[in-house]
């Protein structure tokens, strides 16, 4: 494997106790950066740099096993206090969720520091943290070819003029459907994005669930279906592990362009089905490059339309 | 445009009464048969057939449009009494619709009969009525390349048995998700998908509005998107119509085969998106084929991930 982009994820590191309706599972391995550079990882081989915070509960096998993937881990500080807690329940049909409860401990006072040897990252990827911290992060990389970001409802409402200064800064922008909804105040999803790219960000994916993804560039737009999985068992960390696949993707390929990002879009969904297919990020820790190469031939045939599609006269 | 196979739509001609956000609108052309065959005439051109009924307030001129565009009206039968009517409101979001009143008249006592020079039809599609009336359907043919068929959740739950002897019967049915779990008692889609196609079906299409459809055959799982509209006026028909382009495209390619089913789901969602650009049928009744050509490049434009998904290595 020929060496990779370096890539740059800031975000969380978590504990996530999950009420699934197949059972209850405590101190999973959680976290948008986690699941971002586990499947990046997976992507691009060596060459994703995690920058976040852990408490002193957090055991240094977790690290270990990012390490042992080829992430550099320098950049994860650990603080004094209790690593960031989600603890969620999801519906039957595990279509929603309920948060039942939010613990930031060390996380609420993160501030990102980028290690001098990851500054000149040449991929960044900014999970949804405070809009302020995304751009703090941006003001100390060095000339990065790309700086995708994620943000959500809670930073749209509540930190407009900061989102506006994130989203003028940034090449990518990866949110899913509802978010871009009300970033826009748009209902239908084409008018959002064209409404969202104007912004700042000239690329934007939407992400939809089982439902696909769509993204929207100056060439146009570009969908992919979500894959049709016989069994889903947890959805968390699903859009990470998205973002994860289409950055490692770039990264693998060293390369931006509308027909690379297009191909990223089918890694990102790889890795999102991937993901989902185990409670936390088990499956994602299980799967192998070989295991990626079937899920990308399955995903090639699901859309293969056999290339004319001209009228029949 | 050489002459393609002869198709035989049979289903429902109605006057809608539709309460849309965007205003109320009244005895609108409406009925399964009428989408499906101006859906089917614009990618097959002439070859479409229909067979129904309607009452003696429905004007001729709503037959003549047909008619103009290559329909055979002839199985269209004219009997006493009113036309069936459907009076619907949807949401201001256009995501769901309440029933206020349906009013079946004709088609209530609706036998379906097959003229003669019908009964030869290469193609049959069947729209929802009663199972024990498509099984009759069924029976008048003489040995058509493929039966189509699309029922809902009132047999499903109501005529178990009639409907277990129409999936025995058919090629291909098409359906939406929520009718595709019910049917099955599955909620996961791929095996909902598996179960159905044991009953009878070779093909199955799984239909999800906004979200687009899936096709399920011996050669897999194949996906097309819905195409991203800036505005979308109406949902009625757009399913009958995305089933008529879906036959009108078999038709006119005369053949079938799992390459040829692929490009047709094309089609298929190509007519479901013009319908609903307009309020009732309006939309598909101004579009050219010119229109469809374009329509069907943008949709490859938005699946076109440019051949290798090979691992970056």
């Amino acid at each position: 494997m020929k060496s990779s982009d370096p890539l740059l994820i800031v975000g969380s590191i978590a504990f996530d106790d999950l009420d699934m309706p197949t059972g209850e599972h405590r101190d999973v391995l959680g976290g948008a950066a986690t699941y971002a550079a586990l499947a990046s990882s997976l992507v691009a081989g060596p060459g994703t740099r995690v920058v976040g915070v852990v408490g002193a509960d957090f055991p240094e096998a977790h690290l270990a096993s990012l390490r042992s993937r080829g992430v550099d881990t320098t950049g994860v500080e650990r603080a004094q206090g209790q690593t960031f807690r989600w603890h969620g329940r999801y519906s039957s049909d595990l279509g929603s969720r309920t948060t039942l409860d939010t613990q930031l401990n060390v996380f609420a006072d993160f501030s990102p520091k980028i290690p001098a040897a990851h500054k000149t990252s040449s991929l960044v990827l900014l999970g949804n943290i405070h809009p302020k911290l995304q751009v703090d992060v941006v003001e100390q990389v060095q000339r990065p070819k790309l700086v995708a970001a994620d943000t959500m409802n809670f930073w749209i409402s509540g930190e407009p003029a900061a989102l506006a200064e994130v989203l003028r800064r940034i090449d990518l922008l990866i949110i899913n459907d509802e978010e871009a909804r009300e970033l826009s105040g748009i209902h239908n999803l084409v008018r959002a994005a064209a409404d969202i790219r104007k912004r700042g960000p000239k690329m934007l994916v939407i992400k939809r669930g089982e439902f696909g993804s769509l993204m929207f560039d100056d060439a146009g737009a570009f969908f992919v279906p979500a894959y049709p999985l016989e069994e889903v068992l947890d959805p968390t960390g699903a859009g990470d592990s998205f973002a994860g696949g289409l950055m490692g993707y770039l990264a693998a390929r060293g390369e931006i362009s509308p027909g690379i990002i297009r191909k990223a879009m089918f890694f990102a969904a790889a890795l999102g089905s991937f993901c989902v297919e185990g409670i936390g990020p088990s499956r994602l820790l299980a799967v192998t490059r070989a295991d990626l190469a079937v899920r990308i031939a399955s995903f090639a045939s699901l859309v293969e339309h056999g290339g004319d599609l001209t009228l029949p006269v």
